[in-house]
């Protein structure tokens, strides 16, 4: 038996968060055999990890350190349940994978290629078999959330933007280097059109 | 300004403890500016991974997930502490480094190469201008273990010498190939003889 990964990566305002719900509800209800997991987490030992990564006090943190802490949890989370859900040939749905890694601390911390390496390391070579990108450019993105909150932008936020805009640019360089796996869907459409594509992407992947 | 680097490596039973006090005791009695520290930990956050690493509740902690911790916790320890001291001419001794993530998980978790691919990148090529390896065969560290607690092993603590055996076998290997660095002493010698040879190394690297 063989199982399928498809993970969802896309920045902030992209529609990620309602995209996976639909993803979710859709394939529960042509009862697929499903697991439903996120990174950086998934195991109890992934979200300790998350823990450190998330807690704001830890302000000395090196990009390194960062991306090997990335890289650590998702060798838990490969090991211990996506490995293993994809042998017993369930369908494994994770919010973001090593894309985000290559994106956010490969060109957005400028590590470059040692991210990937690092990342070969800690998967074995575990590789999604569907990837849905969520493309909005950044400027859009903050927009919406601007919007969405009715605020000014600060300093802090422009700072964001150039560091998200390094993000942005790697995830389109992935996509240029592996358009089979990554599916680039625009994410500026209507949330029902964009659903619409990526229910399109599933169905050939699992012969719905 | 260029400072040094000396790391004191050697299994339970080594005396390690012993002669880390005796170096840092001769050191700061020649008025060296002096930084000690420690792996896992040395700063905040290296101590919070170091926190996770011995949690003993993380039974299903994996082998790669054992590793990356390890270099996440000594990225930080080399960018923050490490490089810092070094830049300003100290003489740093730590109580362990990436020797023993090469002896542990390369070779007594059967990872291989791929530990010191990671620490490379993790130290940036950081490495110890002197290693001070305490030389003793694990049954013999054993042996002095059970002669201070006066116990019976027990089937864990069998498994645990396979275990120190292929540690052990790592160190050699490492020494064999860095003889230059790293300083082999017999640690089945008294304490005062084997820190007569430390004193030896260290005063040859410093110029004492």
């Amino acid at each position: 038996m063989k199982g399928y990964l498809i993970s969802v990566e896309g920045s902030d305002g992209s529609g990620k968060s309602t995209q996976l719900q639909n993803i979710i509800a859709y394939l529960q209800q042509k009862q697929v055999d499903l697991v439903v997991t996120r990174e950086p987490g998934g195991t109890t030992l992934s979200e300790a990890i998350r823990a450190l990564l998330l807690d704001a006090t830890y302000t000395e943190m090196t990009a390194k350190t960062e991306m090997l802490l990335y890289a650590a949890s998702r060798a838990q989370h490969v090991e211990q349940k996506i490995m293993p859900a994809l042998q017993q040939g369930k369908v494994v749905v994770t919010d973001r994978f090593t894309d985000s890694s290559i994106a956010y601390q490969g060109y957005g911390r400028e590590l470059g290629d040692m991210v990937e390496k690092v990342n070969e390391i800690a998967t074995g070579g575990c590789q999604p078999d569907l990837t849905i990108f969520l493309d909005l450019p950044p400027q859009q993105g903050i927009l919406r959330k601007r919007q969405e909150q009715n605020h000014t932008m600060d300093r802090l936020e422009l700072e964001k933007l150039a560091f998200h805009e390094k993000v942005y640019a790697g995830y389109q360089a992935l996509y240029q280097k592996q358009p089979n796996r990554i599916c680039c869907i625009d994410a500026s459409q209507n949330v029902e059109n964009v659903f619409a594509q990526i229910q399109k992407q599933i169905d050939a992947l699992l012969g719905l």
